[in-house]
C-alpha cells in the first residue's frame, strides 16, 4: 500500500482526504509546525507497504521534517512563531529512564514515541508524520534549524544524517582513523561527508565498478569494489571502523575481517536477522566489536545540526512533489536517487 | 585421537615415547623450566581430537604451565634458576606489529605463535606444550607466579582465567555493574570471582535449577535459569555486562535482551558460526554491543596473577594423574569437574 493509497482508505472509511488529518490543540509544552519540507526515508516505504506488519492506517509518513513555528504552548521556552525548526523520527519519549536522562531518548527503556505511527504518550491517538501540512511536537523534541542551512538539504539530515553521525561520535572517530563506509545512499553519503569532517581516512565499499567516480565525487579517499575478493583481501585488518549502512540481509563476515584489532563495525539497519551467520572468530581472535546505533537523542540531533552548519555540511537531495511519492518509491526502491527525496509541502497546500 | 593416543602415534612413527618430545637449545632470551602443573583446557580435547582440522600429530596439549626455571640464556634478566613461573597459551609474536606494541600479543597481526601446535618463528618446528616434563620459551612470554599463590591453583589462571579477567578489565567492569556470567565451568566461575573482586553485581546464569547452590556458592549474587522465560523476561534489560563462556553454539538473542542501552555482551568461545541468527534490531535499538575477546597481553596476563594474589583468587581445581588423562577428557566433555583438572607432572617424571 503506498501513501496515496493509504490516503485513499483513510478517505473511505473516515471520509477524510490528506488535509483532514486532525492535529491535537496546542499542549503546554508543544510546538506547532507549519512543514515546508520533508525527507524521504526508506522507513516509509515499509511503514506504507506494512512490512513488519504493525502500521496502523492511515499511515502519514515523513520523519525529516522541516518548518516553521506558527504558535507555541505557554510553557515553550526555546521556540517563538517563526522560527525555522526541525523534528526527526520522535515525538516524545518517558523522559524519566535512565536512557532519557542522558539525552538518548531513542533509547528510552519505556520505549520512544515515534513521529508517526507511534502512539500518543496522553491520547492515546496514533502520531501522524511530516507528509503534512503541519505537525504539533512537545518542545523538547524539536530543534533548530541554523541559519545558515538551507532548509531543503537540512530535512534528511534529522535521520539519515543523525543516523550516521551519532555512531561515528559515539565511538569517537577523529584523525588518524581509518573508516570504511558501506552503501552508498541517503546513509552512506552522509556517512562518507561526517568521516572526513572528523579527520577520518575514509573508503567507500561499493559492489559496483559504476560508483567508483561518483564514490570519489561524494569525498571518499578511496574506493573499495566489495564483490572483488582481491581487494577485500587487500584491505584485511586495515580499518578501525566500519559504517555499515545496508539496509537489507548482507554478508558481514568479509567487513568484519577488513577491521583491525579492535576494530568496530557499525550496523544501522535492521538485517533482520543477521545472516549469513556471522563468524564468532572474526570477532574473537582480534577483540572485534558488532555495535549497533539507532539515531541519535535529542541534544545530538541539535548537535548535527550545528555540526552541518559549521562544517558546511547538507544532504544531496532530489525535490519531489508529493503527487509523485509513488514513484519516488519505485525509484528508491531500485537506489535510484542521489541520494535523498526530499518533498516539498508546498505541492500538498497546492493541491 | 586422544593425547595418550597421540604419543602412541608418535611411538610408532619416531620410536619416541612422552620422555623423548625434543625441546630447543636455549637461545638468548630463553628461560627453560621444569613444569610442576599443567591445567587442561577443553581446547587440548579439540586439538588431540583434530576437531579444527589443523592439527600436528605427535601433539603435547597444554597451555596452563606452571613451573620452576632451571636455566636462562644470556640475555634474560627478568628470571633466575628457582623462580616459580607460569606460560600460558603464547609462546612468541611477531613483536613488532601494533598489537605486539601495546602489549597485546595475542592480537599479533602475524598472528601469536601458539604454546602448543603452533610453528616457533625461528627454526619453524611444531611447538609443544605443558604435558610434558618441561618447556623453553622465549622470557617475554613467561610471567611470574606470586608467591602468595597457591602454584596448583594459579596454573588455570594462565588461560581460564585471563580469558575471563581481560574483557573485564578491558570493557572496565566497576562497582556499580551488573554482570551477568553465562556459563558455570572452568572460564565462568573464574568469571564471577573477578566480576565480583572488580566490584560488580554478578548473577550466574544456568540452564539447571541443580545448580543454583553451587552458583551462590560460587560468589555470585543472584542465578537465572535462563530456560525459564519467565526468569529471562524478569531480567530483561538489566544487565551491562554479559560474560559468554559458552563453548558450543548456542542462542544469543534471549542473552542480548538482558542487557541494558549501551550494554556489551563479550564471547569468548568459538561459536562457528553464530546460530541461530543474531537480531539486529537487538543491537540496533538498545545500541547494544557484541564483543569478542581472546585470552589476554602478557602485561595483563602477569596483572591477574598479581590480582588473584591480592584479592586472594585461585581456580577450583581437581588434581589429575596424566595416566588419567582420557578419562579426564570424557568427564570434561560431559561437564563433570569442579572446575578445571590440573596434571600433576610429577605423575609424568614417575611414570
Amino acid at each position: 500500500m503506498t501513501a496515496t493509497k493509504a490516503f485513499a482508505a483513510q478517505s473511505a472509511t473516515s471520509g477524510m482526504g490528506p488535509h483532514d488529518i486532525e492535529r491535537r490543540p496546542l499542549r503546554k509544552d508543544d510546538v506547532a509546525i507549519e512543514i515546508d519540507y520533508c525527507g524521504v526515508c526508506h522507513t516509509d516505504i515499509h511503514f506504507v507497504e506494512n512490512d513488519w506488519g504493525v502500521t496502523v492506517y492511515p499511515v502519514v509518513p515523513g520523519h525529516e521534517i522541516v518548518g516553521r513555528v506558527t504558535a507555541v504552548g505557554p510553557d515553550v521556552r526555546a521556540y517563538k512563531e517563526g522560527d525555522v525548526v526541525g523534528v526527526g523520527c520522535m515525538v516524545d519519549s518517558c523522559r524519566t529512564c535512565s536512557a532519557c536522562e542522558a539525552g538518548l531518548e531513542q533509547y528510552c527503556s519505556g520505549g520512544m514515541t515515534a513521529t508517526y505511527n507511534g502512539e500518543d504518550r496522553h491520547d492515546h491517538s496514533v502520531t501522524y508524520g511530516g507528509y503534512s501540512e503541519r505537525i504539533i511536537v512537545s518542545e523538547r523534541f524539536v530543534v533548530r534549524i541554523p541559519e545558515k542551512l538551507d532548509t531543503k538539504k537540512a530535512a534528511p539530515l534529522l535521520c539519515a544524517g543523525i543516523t550516521t553521525y551519532s555512531p561515528l561520535r559515539h565511538y569517537g572517530v577523529k584523525p588518524g582513523h581509518k573508516v570504511g563506509v558501506i552503501g552508498m545512499g541517503g546513509l552512506g553519503h552522509m556517512g562518507v561527508k561526517f568521516a572526513k569532517a572528523l579527520g577520518a581516512e575514509v573508503t567507500i565499499f561499493t559492489r559496483s565498478e559504476s560508483k567508483v567516480a561518483e564514490a570519489k565525487n561524494q569525498g571518499a579517499d578511496h574506493v573499495v569494489i566489495s564483490s572483488d575478493e582481491d581487494q577485500m583481501a587487500g584491505v584485511a585488518e586495515t580499518f578501525d571502523f566500519m559504517l555499515d549502512t545496508v539496509p537489507v540481509q548482507h554478508d558481514l563476515n568479509p567487513y568484519l575481517n577488513c577491521l583491525k584489532f579492535d576494530g568496530t563495525h557499525i550496523i544501522v539497519g535492521l538485517l533482520e536477522p543477521i545472516e549469513p551467520a556471522l563468524e564468532a572468530g572474526a570477532l574473537v581472535f582480534k577483540r572485534r566489536v558488532l555495535a549497533g546505533s539507532l539515531i541519535g537523542g535529542m541534544p545530538e540531533t541539535q548537535e548535527v545540526l550545528d555540526f552541518c552548519a559549521e562544517h558546511d555540511i547538507s544532504c544531496d537531495v532530489e525535490m519531489l512533489d508529493i503527487h509523485n511519492i509513488n514513484e519516488a518509491y519505485k525509484r528508491m526502491k531500485k537506489g535510484d536517487v542521489k541520494y535523498r527525496f526530499v518533498i516539498d509541502m508546498k505541492s500538498l497546500k497546492d493541491s
